[in-house]
C-alpha cells in the first residue's frame, strides 16, 4: 500500500458499467513525512474518504478485492484513513 | 487509475487474435492539471474516446475486466472519459 | 500496451520449461515519435516479428495470455507489429 | 521480492474490513548495501518484523497469499526478516 | 522479463512457509551491454543460477509459475540463464 492525500475528485459521464457509482478520487502520494511524492492517481474508494486526509491505497489485482463480487475495472482503491504515522520520530503510542 | 489525453492512434495488421477489432489509441498521462508527465502508452478502449480528451485508464489484469468473457491480451484500457476534476483549486459541485 | 523497437535476441538452453520452444526478442522502449526511451526488456512473442520491428507488448499477467492453454511463464509478449502510428502531426487515414 | 527496512507503523481505524486485524508497517526499500532507495511504501505482515529490522517483502497479487483463504487487500507483505546479506564483498558462508 | 547479473544471496531463517527451501539470491538488473541500471531485488530461483551468472526473471504472478501447484508468494523467479545475447553490434548466429 502506500500512503496519499486525497486532493480532488473526477467526474466522468461516460465511463464502464463496473464503475457506475464509483466515486474517484485525485490521491497525491506522499512520503511517511506527508510530503507529497510522484504523480497523483485516481482511486475508486472504500473508505468514505474525504478532500485533505491522508489514506493509504491498493494498486492491481487487490484493488478490486473490495468490490467483490461485482466487476469494478478498479486498478487503485483507498482501502484505509490513516489516523496516525509513526515513524520514531515520535512518541509510539503502542 | 491514471489521467491522460488521446493524442493518436496505432495500426497493426499482424496482432495477436484477441485484439482483434480492438482500436488502439495513443494515451498521453497527464497530472491532476493536465500537463503531460512520463511517457505515452497504448490503450485498448471501452468509451469511444477521441483525439484530445482527457480520460483514465486502468493497467493491468483490470485491463481486460471490460471485455469479459473475451480474452483480450491487454494491459491498458481506457474506461472513463473526464467531464471534470476538481482539486480545490476551482469551485467544488459536490 | 508500450511501443518499442526490436533490437535483439536472447538465447538460453537452461531454462523454465514453460518457455521452452519460445523466441526470446530484446525490446527497447519508444515513445509515439519512435525515439527509444527506458530500459530494454526481454519479451516473449506471438506475432513473428523480426529485428528492427516496431511492436506493441502487454506485461503482467495478460502476457501469458497469447499462450493458454500453456502456462508460459512470460510477463512481457510482443502482440501486434505496428504499421503507423498516427499522433496529429501527419495526415490522418481514419 | 525487494529488501527493506521497517522504519514505522500506521494506525487507521477506518479500513477495508480485510485489513482488519493486519498490522500496517512502514517500510523504506534499500540497495543490497542496505543504504535506502526509492520511497517508502505501507506493508502487511506475516512474520512479526519489528522496527529497524532489514526485511524482504513481494508486492502485487501474491502479496495476499499468505494470507489464504482469508481475502486481505493488500498489495504489499513482508515475507521473510534477513539474517544476513552476501553480495560477494563478505565471506561467502555457503 | 528483465536480464540481469546474479550478485549475492540473502539468508532468513523466519519467512513464509511458502519460501522455505527456496534459494534467494540477489539480481543486478542489467541492460542489454550488460552494464548495470536501477536497483538489485531478491529472486526466486527455477534454474539452478549461481553468482555471476548473467540470467532473465519474470515479476509479478508469473513468478509463481514455476512452482506450480506450491502457493510460493515470490513476485520475481529467475527463469532462464543467459547463453548468449544479440543486439545486432555482434555476428548473428540464428
Amino acid at each position: 500500500m502506500q500512503l496519499g492525500r486525497v486532493i480532488g475528485r473526477v467526474w466522468a459521464s461516460v465511463k464502464n458499467p463496473g464503475l457506475t457509482g464509483q466515486r474517484l478520487l485525485i490521491v497525491q502520494p506522499v512520503k511517511a513525512d506527508l510530503s507529497p511524492t510522484g504523480k497523483s492517481i485516481v482511486c475508486t474508494d472504500c473508505t468514505g474518504a474525504g478532500a485533505g486526509e491522508i489514506i493509504y491505497w491498493v494498486r492491481g489485482r487487490e484493488a478490486s478485492f473490495p468490490f467483490t463480487p461485482a466487476d469494478v475495472a478498479s486498478d487503485a482503491t483507498i482501502v484505509g484513513i490513516v489516523d496516525e504515522i509513526n515513524t520514531g520520530k515520535k512518541k509510539d503510542p503502542s
